[in-house]
């Protein structure tokens, strides 16, 4: 399911699930979110953290901004990849860029720039260190 | 349930719903997206068009790049608006400007713009007629 | 939004969103089990119970049981109405009977029981005082 | 990921995403629907059968009763399997007897009973002979 290739891009591959498939029979556009979001914390459980237990630690990771490209559609019965990667976007902020196509090397599906940070308890943002492992 | 005040601003008013929570006790990001098209198929409504309507006549319109800055969080039981505004962005893409916030004036909770277009039977952008109602 | 007519029935009314239809342009069967929630967490808050601020204070509350009748589709535009009426279907099971209807009076869409319990650290069910102001 | 065992019982492994759990952090109920349907639609491909496939060619499966159990949670990353058998539940009517759990052979967290028929254009329930391939 899971891979880091030679030059160490995290992919997962996923299935367009019917219920995903809205009235046109092209995956609804919230639903890439969802796919985006289980690449980045499949990505997280590759590097050690698990989103669930940062969330019962206390430590909240929230998106911040979302920008995505919708190239092509998905359809029912299309199997894709999902790639993450991630860099500082600035001294508290770190970007995911993800990449979803139908095979690795295929012209992107869907390209988008995730970028996150952690809410302290005033929801003011930080870094949580643990996070450094993501880079 | 929709208005248009004066400088011509449409907007609905809806309400978080325990499910569209997650495990941090706030609206994931991917509704977002669900409440800002439920917005925006509510616009065209008002301006005499359907999105059911429009896709039954083969007119497909899709979304093809979603830039959504998150500044406050959503929890259940917030009542919440939603905006919308429109401006060509090129001759073929129509923009989207809206707004999340908890009550008219009040700091967003959300801030997106979400670019349109048709789609031809080749997957081709064009701009069907009928949007220009929207502007 | 919500009601409560002289023979005690209470109902909410909502509207099909297009993202809720699937490939057939018909609301999927697992969105017709949000509706009904989001009916029952009506019903509660109705009652002065809050289903976010029950969770808060630990008081679990889980449906261990959901038997729909579907009946008719729902389809892009359709407004209806969600009924909910309670019971006690044991000594520490409460039962929700409900129907979604196009409107008050017509031939259901949807007729469902919802069986819920509350369930305690040790997850053994138990019925929590609280909710005998749902009966 | 699909498996069909020496007493063919069709099944197939899942892992539950993050943003399928609501704010008790478990899996919600609707969303056992979804998981039930996919694993449904996994067997109908095991047997030559596509849902999208039907639909297009005006075959309309719909689910008219859904029968569920909730046994016990899924929480953030567990895995499960969903089993799939069937049988005529009547003349025009096939049942899918169904079974989420954590490990083949270990309690299961949901059992369920889902009974679909296939609507004619004028809505009347009619049993279409390809779907003799599940039984």
């Amino acid at each position: 399911m899971n891979s880091a290739n030679s030059d160490s891009v995290f992919s997962i591959t996923m299935n367009v699930r019917d219920y995903e498939c809205d009235m046109q029979g092209i995956v609804n556009n919230a639903v890439f979110q969802n796919y985006l979001e289980w690449a980045r914390h499949g990505y997280l459980r590759s590097r050690g953290l698990d989103f669930a237990d940062l969330t019962k630690r206390g430590i909240i990771v929230v998106v911040i901004r979302a920008e995505i490209d919708y190239l092509r559609s998905l359809r029912s019965g299309d199997s894709f990849t999902v790639t993450v990667r991630t860099r500082m976007a600035s001294r508290l902020k770190l970007a995911f860029d993800q990449e979803i196509s139908l095979c690795p090397g295929a012209e992107p599906v869907v390209k988008a720039t995730i970028t996150t940070t952690c809410l302290n308890e005033r929801n003011r943002p930080y870094f949580h260190d643990d996070l450094s492992r993501l880079l």
